[in-house]
C-alpha cells in the first residue's frame, strides 16, 4: 500500500483538518463528535440539510458543505458509518427551528444510525425527515445493504435539495423533492482496479489485468458480474442500458447526467465515457440538460467510473442551476 | 493496461469530442488542425491567450478555455507537442488585433513549435509574445527539456493572465505579468506509481512497492532521486523545503498554493498533503492567501502529487479572485 498519508487511523482526521485549513470561509470542522458545519452555522428560517456516511468517497460529503448544498456532513471512518451522536450533534447545530432533512445513502449501518439520530433529535424537539437514496441498479441486495445501494444520485439530491432549501422550501416540500429525485435517479458503476482501505493495507478484492467488475459498489462490494475488459464504447453501452432501462427513459425526456470517476481514473477517460454516453442519449432521443463530469463520489483510489442519470423537469434543472459554493462544487457565486 | 478508452490512437480525439458535447456554451473544438477555442471566438479589443502542449495532463489545457482564462488551447497527442500549424491557427482564431500571448511550458518540442508558430503569426501580421514557464525545481535538465521543466505554475499563470486580459491589460503588460508569475512560482512533484501511455501500453517506468520518485516530471521523466516510501509528513516536508528554499520565501510573505493530484491520487490524500503544507507555511510565517486543491495538471493515471507555491502580492491575488468560467475552473459566475 502506497498512499500520501501518515498513520492509517489518522487519515480522516488529518484530511478534515486540511479541509478546515483550506476553506475556513466555507466550513467549520468540529471534533468529538466529528462533523463538518457550514461556516457560520445555522441559517435562520432555512431547513437544515445533513448528510454523511463513511469516508473514502471524497469530495462526498464534506466537500459539499456550504451555501446551496449541505448545512452539515458527518464523516465516519473509512467506509464506516457515522455514529448517531455525530448525526444528532450536526442536526442540532443546523436546526434553526425549521427542521432538518437527513439525506441517507442506503447502507444498513448508515440507515440504522441516521434513524437512531433522528429519534434522538425528535426527543430533543427537532423535527427531522429522512430520505434514503437507493439508486444503484447493479444488484438487489449487497454486502452492506438490504435493497439497492445509494450512490451517485446522492450528489444530485444534495445539490438540488440544497438549492431548494435556500429558496425557502419547507421540510415537507424538501422531503418530497428529495424522494422525487431518488425515484428518478439511477446509477451503475464499473471498477478496473480495487481500492485499499488504509487500515486493512491490502486491496479490498482481487481483479485480473484483463477484467472489469460490472456493477461495483462504492466500497468495492461485488457487482453483477466479472467481465473481460473491453473498449469504453462497449462498457458505456452496457452501463447506459442498465440505467436507462431501469429508469424507463423515453424519447423526448431530459436528464441531468453525472459521469463520475472512482478516484483513480483521470479526466481524459471520463470525457471519453461522456462522449459515448452523450451519443447513446442522442440516439435514444433523450436530452442531457445538464451534466457533471469528474470525481464526485469516489472509492479511495479505485480506477473506474459510474454513470448516474436523473430524469429532470424544469424545476429540477432550475434548482440545479442555482448558486452553490462548497469546497468541491461551485458556480453562480 | 486497463483504461476507459477505445483505440489508443483515438484517445485525444474522443476525449475532446466529449469535452465539446459537455460544454458547448464554453468551448468549440476544431479539428484539422486541432484546437479548442473559447465559444464565440475572439473577444474584440482583448489580447488573446493561447496555451497548449501534449495531452495526458487534463484538465490542462483544454479544460481552462473560457472566460477569464484561455482563449484557445492546442492539445498534442499524449505527451507530444502540438504542431506549429495548430498553434498558428488557434492564434489567428483568437486575435482581435490586440495581439496574442503564448504561454508555453518549457519542453524542447513545445518551445520549438510555439516559436515556429509565432514566426508564422508575425509573418501574417499578428503580434505575438511568448512566455516560457520553467518552474520545476526538481532538476536542471531533463529528458525532454533543456533547463527547468514547466509544470504547476502554468495553471496559475493561465488563470492570472486570463483575468488580466479580461481587465484590458495590453500585450506587453500581459507578457510582463506572465514573466513575473513564472519568476515567482516554483513546483516539485512526487510519483508513487508510473503512468501508462495508451499507445505504448506499458508503464513509462518501473517503481517498487515501497519506493517513491522525488522530483518526478509530468511525463514520468526521472526526478532527483528514488527514495523509500515514507509518511506524508516527511514527503511534504521535503517538497516544501525544495520549493520554499528555491523561491527564497521569507517570513511575512504570502503565496497562492496549488496542491495538485497527478491523476490517480484521491482528494482525501491531497487534503492530507495540504494539511502538512499549511502547517509548514504557518511555522515559516508564510501566509497562504489562496489555494487550489485537486487534480489540475496530471500525468494520466499516475499516483502522486505536486506542490506549487507562487509568491503573491495584492495584484496577483486580485486577479486570482476575478471571475473564471471554464470546464475545469469556475467561480464568480
Amino acid at each position: 500500500m502506497k498512499k500520501l498519508i501518515n498513520r492509517p487511523q489518522m487519515v480522516v482526521r488529518e484530511s478534515l483538518a486540511g479541509l478546515a485549513l483550506a476553506h475556513p470561509d466555507l466550513v467549520e470542522v468540529h471534533t468529538d463528535p466529528t462533523y463538518v458545519l457550514r461556516a457560520g452555522g445555522r441559517v435562520p428560517g432555512k431547513v437544515g440539510i445533513v448528510s454523511g456516511g463513511g469516508s473514502g468517497h471524497e469530495p462526498m460529503h464534506a466537500g459539499y458543505v456550504g451555501r446551496g448544498m449541505l448545512d452539515a456532513a458527518c464523516p465516519g471512518d473509512i467506509f464506516t458509518s457515522p455514529t448517531p451522536d455525530q448525526i444528532e450533534q450536526a442536526s442540532r447545530a443546523v436546526d434553526s427551528g425549521a427542521g432538518v432533512l437527513h439525506i441517507v445513502k442506503n447502507y444498513t449501518g448508515d440507515v440504522m444510525n441516521f434513524e437512531m439520530a433522528a429519534e434522538l433529535c425528535r426527543a430533543g424537539g427537532i423535527t427531522v425527515e429522512a430520505v434514503v437514496i437507493n439508486d444503484d441498479v447493479a444488484v438487489r441486495d449487497s454486502l452492506y445493504t438490504a435493497g439497492r445501494r445509494g450512490v451517485g444520485t446522492t450528489v444530485l439530491a444534495e445539490k438540488i435539495c440544497g438549492a431548494a432549501a435556500e429558496r425557502g422550501y419547507d421540510l415537507q416540500q424538501l422531503a418530497g423533492l428529495c424522494t422525487r429525485v431518488n425515484a428518478n435517479g439511477r446509477s451503475i458503476g464499473v471498477a478496473l482496479t480495487s481500492c485499499t482501505v488504509p487500515a486493512a493495507g491490502r486491496p479490498t478484492f482481487e481483479i485480473g489485468e484483463a477484467e472489469l467488475e460490472f456493477g461495483i459498489g462504492i466500497h468495492g462490494e461485488p457487482g453483477r458480474e466479472r467481465l473481460p475488459m473491453q473498449p469504453a464504447q462497449a462498457i458505456v453501452a452496457m452501463m447506459a442500458r442498465a440505467v436507462t432501462g431501469d429508469l424507463g427513459l423515453r424519447r423526448g425526456e431530459q436528464v441531468i447526467a453525472l459521469v463520475n470517476g472512482m478516484g483513480g481514473t483521470p479526466l481524459i477517460e471520463l470525457y471519453i465515457v461522456y462522449h459515448e454516453l452523450a451519443r447513446i442519449c442522442q440516439a435514444m432521443g433523450v436530452g442531457i440538460a445538464r451534466r457533471l463530469i469528474g470525481s464526485y463520489i469516489t472509492s479511495l483510489e479505485m480506477a473506474g467510473c459510474s454513470i448516474t442519470l436523473l430524469r429532470a423537469d424544469d424545476e429540477l434543472v432550475g434548482l440545479w442551476d442555482d448558486p452553490v459554493h462548497t469546497p468541491a462544487l461551485r458556480w453562480g457565486v
